[in-house]
């Protein structure tokens, strides 16, 4: 468990699954493609959970439950959407020891039964609109895959709702990819670039779909959640119509939205560093581990004593890990809180027991610079404010990585060194043409037309015609 | 909505459906046998989930997530386990567009896989007990389905733990009974019985199964939870094995124990009455909801500043909900909110203003014995009082429900009346003849041997022999 995770200099990749696999956060399942979410990995996806339910809620959203299988044939009636997804689908077509008239899709999204539930449950505009998001697994046959970025099977939500207008339809998709940004700024300490897909990276059924990108430790873009405008696509493969206020029938606008066990990649890889992970403290299952220190059976006694006192004190703060083992040295616990990521470590042995303070250790600044000393009767508030600047700090520091692996090449060379080292912002036609190009030469791909724009235009970076957008391009996981 | 639902009296079966559907619980899904669990149902599964993931938890438990997908033949490792899910299971054998060289099988339960990841994760003494619990969806394909009661798919939470003892992972099956019996009766106000299953009826590889028992308001038996004493079973079919103190290999000892949606039907059935659905305020999504009454705008501007007061007054108290809207009268709404269980309703018009108060009316007490009025300043502690009495009163009614449709009968004749009507506890000697002979003459089965009993001994019900314990027979669901 001391053993080193393999440095990201050396190898990001195995520096990564390292970290997932030392810190106890997933382990391979038996079926290939499959994980298990360990219990330090699921604690971390709970707290990512009830931040983003939490903001569901607050913009009117409720939870609901739609069944895990899909009848093939409603994959069919959206043309685009059965193209997007047949080749990556797990069929069912044995039940109850007898092969089944038709077969039934382990569901890989759920646009299409819910659509059908909808045109059941939808009948008047004053049942508009609808808010609904559930909270499941989904099944996506991959072929390459990797823990947490891309399994068979994640956990995700998927939010799905139904509106009168497009208008309405389109705030809720914009509504939505805000509450993503949020959540991955403010809980994940992630900063993100909201933006549009392009046509050829769109969800397959989607009218436009919008994404929060965000930069890892080895300079590629990893899409963290995504927003879609679904126009009346699935309203009308579907059937869903309304009469509105004038006793007409019309077909409702829907949207679509997800944020996946991804996330769990995102935070790793943004903020990981050699040790092995460092988490947010928003989102950190332990925020800070209290390592008691003694030498003897008398010291043992003593800062026992005021270990319990600090848990008293911290209870209700902030959620504490106490590791007071008997059979493994303060130096070992240090390196394996370390490698958990714990963002905030105390320490206390006899001699802070006599000056009655403890040592605070921030897992984001190692070594004497990230220590302090404080006295106990003030750890709560220590331990409060401490947390606070290293959710800051992490912010900071990603924020700062990205601005110093972005540029904005004028030249397809430029562009082409650019991608290499990280994000560039470049004049794009709108063309696929232009966008495979790039894709071809560089492996880079779109990763999105930000919303915020310079405004004005510029030469297309690929083929030079005047082009009134940019987009960011990068390689991507 | 304010159609009335089928009287229990005339069709308990259609009552059932009716309330399920007309109070918004659940809907049938496309897929037969499936089903949709609707915002409002789901709001009140993730109540049970809360109440249940905090007992989990107090109880040093931690979640995690298996796979969806097993392997076909880790099913055949454990014989018992085999013989018993076969039958239910549903089978991919198409992922990616290509025929799979092992079939998988969708989750039944989770014992093989999480056993396979045990054996991975268990080494020595040191790393026991594993606690791991957690919330996911299961298949068992079923060809008599009902809402919340049976369905093909489910949701549940499955509790896997391993011990280093026979006497440890015991104590174990017997804690998380306790938890499933301490959560039916304070949060669900429903009475149980807390019993071990009879052979035929345990649990497909357990050496024990233990469960708790309630009765439906007609009277039959719903298995609300069950908790199971796998023995070394599952460690011997996936080489669970550990080193102990004395440095010798043993295997270990496992519990597994789950509790499904449903529960959400136990509730729907105990407390449910003509009206519709009646709601533990502990579970109800809505604890309470405010109807403001008015005729004309000027009382309508004074009982909508009431409300707001009230508002305020309730927020952080209760669960709220406010129905303001204009388009209905007050009487539908009432008959709606009945109809939806809420437990305690607040009316608030413009004498009740002028008079500075509101009236309570109890969802449990219809008529006027359920109404009182509370002077406005007061509201909070009088609606928290009351919410606390509904609870501890619909407990009460279960309780004398379940007593008074329960007999002791001494003759073979009595108990084939005694389970036509409800429970009846008698002597059994515990063969499986004695067992197949009840159930085949009067459809009653052994809901348990309870842990609870009166000591001594009787001649068995069936044969006469001489018989150490009793059982609880019933029809059950």
């Amino acid at each position: 468990m001391a053993d080193r995770v393999t440095p990201r200099s050396e190898d990001y990749s195995r520096w990564y699954t390292d970290v997932v696999q030392m810190a106890d956060l997933a382990d391979y399942a038996p079926v290939r493609g499959c994980m298990v979410i360990k219990p330090y990995g699921y604690a971390l996806w709970e707290n990512i959970k009830n931040g983003l339910d939490r903001r569901f809620k607050a913009t009117g959203h409720v939870n609901a439950y739609f069944p895990l299988f899909i009848p093939m044939s409603f994959l069919e009636k959206e043309a685009e959407h059965v193209k997007g997804f047949s080749p990556e689908l797990a069929v069912v077509t044995i039940g109850g020891g007898r092969q089944l008239d038709e077969p039934l899709v382990v569901r890989p999204t759920s646009e299409t039964v819910i659509g059908h539930m909808y045109a059941r449950w939808i009948q008047s505009y004053r049942d508009l609109p609808v808010l609904i998001n559930q909270w499941a697994n989904v099944v996506r046959w991959e072929m390459r895959t990797r823990l947490f970025l891309r399994t068979m099977e994640f956990l995700w939500q998927e939010g799905h709702t139904a509106h009168a207008t497009a208008e309405e339809a389109m705030e809720e998709t914009m509504r939505m990819l805000d509450v993503y940004a949020d959540f991955a700024i403010r809980d994940g300490a992630i900063p993100v670039i909201k933006g549009r897909k392009s046509e050829s990276e769109k969800f397959a059924g989607a009218v436009a779909s919008y994404t929060i990108e965000a930069m890892m430790g080895d300079c590629k873009a990893l899409q963290s959640g995504t927003s879609h405008f679904l126009g009346q696509n699935f309203a009308r493969a579907f059937d869903i119509q309304f009469l509105d206020e004038h006793n007409e029938r019309q077909y409702v606008w829907t949207t679509s939205w997800g944020l996946s066990t991804r996330m769990v990649g995102a935070v790793v890889m943004v903020h990981g560093d050699d040790q092995g992970l460092v988490l947010p403290p928003v989102l950190a299952p332990y925020q800070v581990v209290l390592v008691p220190i003694w030498r003897d059976e008398a010291q043992r006694a003593l800062v026992l004593e005021a270990t319990a006192r600090l848990e008293r004190l911290l209870e209700g703060v902030v959620r504490l890990k106490v590791d007071a083992r008997e059979e493994l040295s303060p130096g070992w616990k240090f390196n394996d809180w370390e490698m958990r990521g714990v963002p905030l470590r105390i320490e206390i042995g006899p001699r802070d027991v006599e000056g009655g303070q403890v040592t605070l250790a921030r897992r984001d600044q190692p070594g004497r610079a990230g220590k302090s000393t404080v006295p106990i009767e003030g750890v709560a508030d220590a331990v409060t404010e401490a947390l606070q600047n290293i959710q800051a700090a992490l912010y900071q520091r990603a924020l700062d990585f990205r601005l110093a692996h972005t540029r904005y090449p004028e030249t397809f060379e430029a562009l082409r060194q650019a991608v290499a080292e990280g994000f560039a912002y470049a004049w794009w036609c709108g063309s696929a043409a232009c966008e495979a190009r790039v894709k071809e030469e560089t492996t880079a791909t779109i990763r999105c037309i930000p919303l915020e724009q310079p405004g004005g235009s510029g030469p297309c970076i690929v083929c030079g015609e005047k082009a009134a957008e940019q987009a960011v391009f990068g390689r991507a996981y």
